[in-house]
């Protein structure tokens, strides 16, 4: 609670607010979300609340919530025991029937144990002394060179620009800074800005002499509901290029762990061959290998996330003081006014209304004025506007009471 | 099928031996067998058998048949939707959780996507230049670091040992090849020979002096129907010394991934901060998390194994002409007769007799004579050793039958 316990009246005060709705205080452990640069597990924080567990909704992860199908679900239970109980097949074998699906050449495919194996890998294997990227970002691409003791060169994403590069400014900075490995996650986590294919490719030209270029693609099957933009096909046929895929995020499986390279055979080999043998878990086989039987659900779900994701953006224009920023990936970014505390909001948001939300704070190249927020169904953003609304107002009526006692 | 098909009067009188059971052949595609060092995948050959499926049975994979409980299973289904969608925890939160349910210090453990990955990355990280190990082993712990340029000092286990070492026998070994680094599998995986807890505590006395010694106890729950006995509480007391422990093959869930291991605080945050992050899938995260409810239930399957593979290992000596060698651990291994290609043995029993067997021709240090099946309970036992009794006859009446006719 932002509230003191010594004012108990503006406590009351913010109570009725809070508390009108019929919402009981969620009795939720805050300190999770102490010394993290990513957010305590959903399981976690909801550990202990029991019954009160349904209450809570989950804006922090943003998850697909229309794949897989309740009829693949049903189907996963019902080969739960089996597909468990033994080995999964080879990484190699996954990734072939990966690329089957996808009209991918399978040599060009590695799979691995979510996008966050590989960035590690990526890194032990390829980022020799430097790399290069814009922030904020997903912070496995900082932390793990850094903690490997690479030099991590980070150009500052400009806010005026809504967080957007321009290819000059991004060459530039990298050849300023002589780093080898270049990294761009495009859209970018967690800003949602996107650069367009053919200013990737002008980028990817003007690099050519890098040790590595990855383009981190994965969100970028919710860039539009048009066809997905992607320079998977540029990559495999460049020297020094990786793109990085997840599918966690797009077939709404995070605790699954799965995700893929795109790269020229050779770069592949390198990864595949060093990558631990049975890295992938029988879930992932299992996802894989049901695929192609679904591919026009996934399709349908796809472009309804887009879809969701406008309305937020939208959604969240009109509630008083925010920022938005134009968003083309599953979530939308957004600033809060200056007199609120972002961590106090995140926790009224949480206790109060049940809405667990990612607020920024711990990530380089922001702080706790931001947040991420994932496109959910209409009902949910809406349950979400509502929440910042009344917590925005409560806010500011304790903080005025604070000040009269004051 | 191993009887070739210009000989067809005695393609009919195997089929005869084969069939009279009701049995038909298995359309298996064996060419998946080739060019691995492990065995494929019970999916993959299991892919295209449709309703036939049900068939075969596996004894490849030593699988704990009683863990997870039925009403585990079912709890499992239940939750699998909100389990799969989300993150799961940090690796340091699972194995907290771990390590309080198995009484373990939570410093000294480590949990990994598999003991595989362990492997790997104990390879990566502590494999310097030189290793040395008993054989026949586990293929991982000699192919990572071979692929990875190291050199790889092998010391055969004696058959006529029953495949046991002395502790003499390994470190003079290890001494006089200057092994930097030495592991154990200890009981030992295929063969099932197991050095006891006072002989491997005599043997760390004698190698403190090695970059690490590596005790790989993936198997160590079925040595005994006692209680188990572990070098773990060794290990975390000395500087030198990690133990590997395996869930996946106590828990009876290969495909969940999950493996830990234990060492002194300093040697395992080693290991720990270099792990890629949520390398544990949500699947292993709800496996530890339901562990304290069931740990009575698992130490009586538990044991009821141990149970299983004695009775396997009499079972076994009644066919005639094997050579069976006593096992510690939840499979036997066994030499059949010159005569017979241990390689269409493994195919009969596959084909016609839907019983899935470990032929280890293509491990180091032993050759397709030699076999692994795992323990199971009675009934799969029976079967097996019926299918075994009866290939053997109807591979030597087609032998008398090609050779009269040659």
């Amino acid at each position: 609670m932002f509230v003191k316990n010594d004012r108990l009246s503006c406590f009351a005060q913010a109570e009725t607010l809070a508390l009108g709705r019929g919402f009981m205080s969620l009795p939720i452990d805050l300190s999770l979300f102490e010394g993290l640069s990513h957010s305590p597990s959903f399981g976690s924080l909801t550990d202990g609340l029991g019954e009160m567990k349904s209450q809570l909704k989950d804006y922090c992860i943003p998850v697909n919530p229309y794949f897989p199908t309740a009829a693949m679900f049903h189907s996963f239970r019902e080969r739960l025991e089996a597909t468990l109980k033994f080995y999964p097949a080879y990484n190699e074998t996954i990734a072939d029937s990966l690329a089957k699906t996808l009209g991918l050449d399978p040599e060009t495919i590695v799979m691995g144990n979510g996008s966050t194996e590989l960035i590690t890998w990526i890194n032990h294997l390829f980022i020799k002394d430097s790399m290069g990227i814009p922030i904020p970002t997903f912070s496995r691409w900082t932390e793990d060179p850094l903690a490997t003791g690479k030099t991590v060169n980070l150009l500052q994403r400009p806010e005026s620009a809504n967080f957007s590069l321009t290819v000059e400014q991004y060459v530039s900075f990298m050849r300023a800074t002589n780093s080898r490995v270049v990294v761009l996650c495009n859209p970018n986590n967690p800003t949602g800005a996107f650069m367009e294919v053919s200013d990737i490719v002008r980028m990817m030209d003007a690099l050519a002499d890098r040790d590595l270029v990855v383009i981190d693609e994965s969100f970028v099957d919710f860039v539009t509901d048009g066809p997905v933009p992607t320079v998977g096909d540029e990559a495999v046929r460049r020297k020094n290029v990786i793109v990085l895929k997840s599918l966690g995020k797009n077939f709404g499986l995070h605790g699954v762990r799965a995700g893929y390279v795109l790269a020229n055979p050779q770069l592949a080999q390198q990864l595949r061959k060093r990558l631990p043998y049975w890295n992938l878990n029988a879930m992932a086989e299992m996802l894989v290998r049901e695929l192609p039987f679904h591919l026009d659900e996934y399709e349908l779900g796809r472009r309804q996330v887009v879809r969701d994701r406008k309305y937020l953006e939208e959604a969240l224009g009109h509630v008083g003081g925010l920022k938005v920023f134009p968003s083309q990936a599953n979530f939308v970014f957004f600033r809060v006014p200056d007199d609120i505390d972002g961590t106090a909001l995140r926790n009224h948001l949480l206790t109060e209304h049940g809405c667990l939300t990612r607020e920024c704070g711990n990530k380089v190249g922001t702080d706790k004025r931001y947040f991420r927020v994932a496109a959910r169904p209409r009902g949910d953003t809406d349950r979400l506007v509502r929440a910042l609304t009344s917590s925005l107002s409560e806010m500011r009526a304790s903080a005025t009471c604070d000040c009269l006692a004051g």
